[in-house]
């Protein structure tokens, strides 16, 4: 590949080469790019959610580690120093971490420290591609056999947040099953939970399945349990923002919620991500508190076409937000990775990843 | 009493007597009140949601069914068809058609159909706000033993929707106990859940709560669980539509994964609700699909104080609304009525309610 990706890619229309990627907060509205031309344009992007996704923040910031280089004119002392920026712009995601680290690691023997981290950049990036495909493939195999289990012509699948190209590679992580079932033929339609406060569902997972013309319908993320209950969900597929050794997954906020309702009905519920968001060393992670603003405003457009911020709360309220969960791995049936399908616990996941 | 209830009272303010109520709609930008003159604009606040709330229906419906016997001149027959539209104007909560069929009860016999129409649903809401008192003290019980057995200084209570007198009568359901509470000077802290699609916790819960200076702050649905989960919350009290015989309890969606995520953290859940709530006849509700332009679009101020509606999805999106779910008995600590606190199970029930 030539680093060319669906929601970002290489572009030259600057002096310096640069990263030109989708503006996810315009979305599903407008659609426009952005160009990332230094570090600090890639740290605020992150920050500020022009990139938004588990995986996509990861080979973001890789680039970014391409562009500090440059700025840095190759020395890699002063290329440590600018990446901690770009390690920090998320703590959360583990894959930020994980691909600053890598990008870090391999450069340490570098003789020109400028174009391997361009080429450096490519190779995860096309790797985290290839990992897309895997997933893509192991999770339409579980679609295909609920299908044949189930008797069922058209499989309900429930998912969280955005799970496609905008917030990974290339098919994504929960979406890539999606895609693949779509490619060989198999009927899915998706349930989209909104995914309050900042609705990625809504705005961004929507949108990229109206793209590929995938079957789906919006609810809100109260409508999950009662949907369960109706017989209306054949299966859960979420992605994930950092797996722990143990099996426990931090995810978009709400994602605990579709576990036990998932669990209370029998119904299959996995976790899609790849290699990068698998994190060794972290067995508990703090959730924190964010701007209770999040809750309070909500971005829409009016009858005009108008695209407005408004408050949907008294002025004065307080009010706090979160962006994550865990999900213990009890209510978890199964992980799906670019290694296959794996369960949820200890031993499966040190053999799948560590062994 | 004298017809003067919180959300709604008897006005002298137009021709004949009619009835005052609080335009929820409006809420929590505007407070402005409306007058409901005839038995249609009863029907008509109703459905579109000038009034809402289980219990606060069933007494407008009641004074609803005084204004169809002004209309009809007394005459009984013609108001038993007249009160049919009434009953209907909504289907799962189960107060209207409890409310309706008591007032026509008690008016078969009547030699005065208008009058005692009015004395019986003044006498019907007085009711209701006696058994609300009732709620209030058998819950804040409850809060105090939860403050004993925490050692905890302030007890953190997780809400749904709005179950105060906006949407009963007098100190309401769910949040009869946390007025008792600060009437006996022991300190709670309200978590809002916000209530997608139509933000019955962001519009009109928290609106009430800040009325009575009642420490609260507002989170989004998917967040709960993470609060559970914290060690945050250390109880939750929600109010319901209808309760049927087995315990099962049918009230605002989301409530059935609330139930969960305080099962699964060791927290008790508990359902407050008067009489009127209660359902002998029904052990199954069907909970219907709703216009997904509830999804769709959200009511807000911008930033010059206009209240705008907006669009949150792209113009095409499919969506779907749930009103309500399920929320079943195993999942339910207790309930909270006005006879006192219930275990959610055939024989408790019965003892209770029809003993």
């Amino acid at each position: 590949m030539q680093g060319n990706y669906k929601s970002f890619w290489l572009s030259d229309a600057m002096f310096d080469e640069c990263l030109e990627v989708i503006d996810q907060r315009q979305l599903p509205f407008v659609y426009d790019t952005r160009y990332l031309t230094n570090t600090e344009e890639v740290v605020n992007a992150i920050k500020n959610r022009t990139v938004c996704g588990a995986g996509v923040v990861g080979v973001v910031a890789a680039f970014g580690v391409y562009m500090a280089a440059i700025e840095v004119d190759g020395d890699y002392e002063a290329l440590g120093e600018k990446t901690v920026l770009l390690r920090e712009a998320c703590l959360i995601t583990r894959n930020l971490a994980w691909a600053v680290d890598v990008m870090m690691e391999r450069l340490k023997e570098s003789q020109d420290v400028i174009e391997d981290a361009r080429a450096f950049a490519i190779e995860l990036s096309d790797n985290e591609a290839l990992e897309s495909q895997k997933i893509a493939e192991v999770g339409c195999e579980l679609i295909e056999e609920m299908r044949k289990k189930s008797g069922k012509e058209k499989i309900n699948i429930l998912t969280h947040a955005s799970g496609g190209y905008l917030a990974f590679v290339d098919d994504g992580a929960a979406f890539a099953p999606i895609y693949e079932a779509k490619r060989r033929g198999v009927d899915v339609h998706v349930w989209v939970d909104e995914t309050r406060p900042r609705g990625e569902g809504t705005s961004l997972g929507s949108w990229e399945l109206a793209q590929n013309e995938i079957d789906h319908t919006i609810i809100t993320d109260t409508a999950a349990g009662c949907l369960m209950q109706r017989g209306d969900v054949d299966m859960v597929i979420v992605s994930a923002d950092r797996v722990s050794e143990n099996g426990d997954v931090v995810a978009k906020v709400g994602t605990y919620l579709l576990a036990l309702a998932a669990n209370d009905n029998n119904i299959p519920f996995y976790v899609a991500f790849p290699t990068s968001t698998f994190d060794a060393m972290t067995n508990e992670v703090r959730i924190e508190e964010r701007n209770g603003d999040e809750v309070k405003f909500v971005k829409g457009v009016d009858a005009d076409g108008v695209v407005r911020r408004v408050r949907i709360t008294l002025d004065g309220s307080a009010a706090v937000s979160f962006g994550f969960d865990t999900t213990p791995a009890r209510l978890i049936t199964g992980l799906i990775t670019n290694r296959g399908v794996c369960e949820a616990n200890y031993n499966e996941i040190k053999a799948k990843f560590r062994g």
